[in-house]
């Protein structure tokens, strides 16, 4: 909706109007200010944000995505740069970082105040993907001694620097996690109470060690607005919080929807990829795959099927597209359970599917199969290639529908993404398998593999 | 973690341990008690459930998916049900009973307390998937002449039933909303400040009948923990939560995910879903993808592909294979594009992804090109064969890729769900035009359909 301003602005940076650009920073939300900037080039959208506020211009450049901050970085003095580390969330900042050339990290650290360069250091050593490498430092705590009036001066204290203030974690001396209070409890507690009467004891936690996911999906499942992330020794060393769990959710998803699509994930989005990695990243499966087709080649050669019956070769796209088809919508299923319901993988469940999956496709491939009887029918004018074409539908679809259910299940056993079982794979093996079936079926109904005597 | 308790929970049940079924339920962290109910019937569910006292009844009920509420519900007697719908948050309850059966709805409405009544009645009559449908009426709201320190007494009065206290909507005397508070000013503000002085007039708000999808990448992208919702005359009715918002974009998600695999989308889970309305999900699309097949079957009749060489024949599904999934590449990266970065269709965007697809498919199309032309000449022993495969295999990619492209894009135009050009859809596509293509390249290099003359 503020696209509407996206010509204010160009005008602006066209007459060098510095007065209007400095207005421009402060008078819109950060969001908005940031959506309409990234329609101009980094370039440009630098000569508005040079002019900025620095705290602004810190609330603006968190709404962009990191490729766009990673080319505004580039761009920048040394001086804006380290005021902009300095203030940024630890959490973003190291999403940063970790983004820019080594060497360029290390140039920038001296910049930086002592405080934050520590912290940085120590964000920067956990390992990608953990709850570590996500999480910010910028949590509010207090001591479980004090009153709820004295821990209210304190927040008021700690409020304009916390990430959130209205989770609350009580620790000891020595930082251990010893209880939790919401700001909510805070407020219906009465003012001369201590924090240790009112504190929930039992925390839930995460090890700074933990999965990425995991900790967004337990975010998601209690509905927290964060989750404290401790060390081995139970002591606190920060928080991550629910939009970050809810960006990750977003990317796990999507890497899921590449994954199955035979695609690389992405670390960025499509159209800030470069085409080398496109290519790199689409490439290897491409490859990949085309080695499964060869092995179909290879079967078909046994078959001699260039010297069958043309209605043979008619229906061949047709019955493995069948198993494509249906082998797809179980793996999609299956790969989504296994993902979102956090499936735990007990032997009974994995039969409950398998059955649901074996009962489901011999009905859809009994229909599948009349339907395509009556189209073999009606285009060859003959019953027993209707008969050859129909079974086979019939055998690939039930095939296609449990290896698509039973082969996400099997890579998830051995604690590999289920999601690598993509599409495409799935109608790989349909296709070999589905070509030994269908040449099969044609061989006992006629007896022969037609027209020609064994 | 939690799952160590069933046991424990199974002898209770068993011995039919009442006392230790009521601490069941008050011991542990409502979540956790839902995760462990959920792995025993929904009969020993109710009958543990039934012993709880009502507040964590609802707490707990509020952590089982839908399908398993209904079932709970079916099992319920009318006091527990009307206690529980009058404690539930209001979109969690509208959400159940829109599950229910109408009438069974219409018999349970009088049980319920006139207030939740109107309550229900007014949030069931929103459209479904719009911001009225999700939205819960328990927000925290107040009137701007108040000081600082008032608005604290009266948000310790609405604390306790308010779905969130962190976002203060401040409201004239005909609800219409006028500014916005967050708990964090309000603590750091002076306890005599009046709301009005400290409020932020600019409210991001949503309309009550806006889609779902677009309430909940609003509130994502400002990282809101909630977002309120205005009438036509600007009259605050109600906020959509973070926690909603997560559940609707991963629902989305999860859509998304199965139309692409040519399912239709599921309204439960893949195991709650019965075997009927899988069957239906699933069908529509195996007949329609069948139809498909059935057109390709009807074009290769022209080639009469059966007297054609056998190589022909052997490289066939490997030419549709590349095809399919260089598509479904492509079509999978422009789908997620085009939904998850608010992509705008602009002329110059959908040219710019275009010209994109055409260049990087015809540097995959080349490489993979070249690697089937050495599978073809060592499985056939021969030039001519591996030319006419190798150059279908990088037209059929560069198709292929830039069709998966294109439709996308062209059905967003059309302002249809994009997903719904899934992978089998594309492949299904591209047996038809690849067949066409593999056949004239084989006539354009033998001069004739190889063996026979035309």
């Amino acid at each position: 909706m503020y696209q509407l301003l996206l010509p204010d602005l160009q005008l602006m940076l066209a007459e060098n109007d510095e007065q209007g650009m400095r207005e421009f920073c402060e008078a819109l939300f950060p969001a908005a200010s940031a959506e309409i900037l990234l329609e101009v080039s980094p370039e440009e959208a630098w000569r508005v944000l040079s002019l900025c506020d620095i705290q602004r211009l810190v609330e603006i450049f968190a709404y962009f995505s990191l490729p766009f901050q990673v080319e505004l970085v580039h761009l920048m003095d040394r001086t804006h740069l380290s005021r902009l580390l300095e203030e940024m969330a630890p959490d973003d900042r190291v999403d940063l970082l970790e983004r820019l050339d080594p060497d360029h990290v290390e140039s920038i650290l001296p910049l930086v105040a002592q405080a934050e360069r520590a912290d940085i250091r120590k964000l920067l050593s956990y390992p990608e993907n953990s709850a570590g490498s996500i999480m910010t430092t910028e949590y509010a705590s207090l001591p479980k001694d004090i009153t709820v009036k004295e821990a209210f001066e304190r927040l008021r204290r700690q409020a304009p620097d916390r990430e959130t203030i209205y989770y609350i974690y009580i620790t000891d001396d020595q930082r251990h996690l010893i209880g939790f209070l919401t700001m909510r409890k805070l407020i219906l507690a009465r003012p001369e109470q201590k924090l240790s009467e009112i504190m929930t004891r039992e925390v839930i936690s995460v090890r700074v060690d933990e999965d990425q996911e995991k900790v967004a999906r337990d975010i998601d499942k209690y509905g927290f607005l964060a989750i404290p992330v401790v060390d081995d020794s139970n002591r606190l060393v920060g928080i991550v919080t629910h939009d970050d769990a809810t960006d990750i959710l977003e990317d796990e998803a999507e890497e899921d929807q590449q994954r199955l699509a035979a695609v690389e994930p992405l670390e960025d989005s499509y159209l800030s990829t470069s085409m080398m990695t496109l290519a790199r990243k689409r490439g290897v499966w491409l490859f990949f795959l085309l080695g499964a087709s060869v092995l179909t080649a290879w079967v078909l050669q046994f078959f001699e099927a260039g010297e069958s019956d043309s209605w043979l070769i008619m229906f061949l796209p047709l019955v493995l597209a069948s198993g494509g088809n249906a082998g797809s919508q179980s793996a999609a299923l299956v790969i989504a359970a296994l993902a979102r319901e956090h499936f735990t993988l007990k032997g009974g469940d994995a039969l409950k599917i398998l059955n649901r999956e074996l009962l489901l496709s011999s009905m859809l491939g009994a229909t599948v199969g009349m339907v395509s009887f009556t189209a073999a029918w009606l285009l060859t004018d003959e019953m027993r290639p209707a008969i050859v074409v129909s079974s086979t539908v019939f055998l690939v679809v039930v095939m296609a529908s449990v290896a698509g259910a039973a082969l996400p299940i099997l890579v998830h056993s051995l604690h590999v993404d289920p999601a690598y079982m993509s599409t495409p794979l799935i109608a790989a093996l349909v296709d070999v398998i589905g070509v030994i079936i269908y040449f099969n079926v044609a061989f006992l109904v006629f007896g022969q593999y037609p027209p020609f005597e064994m």
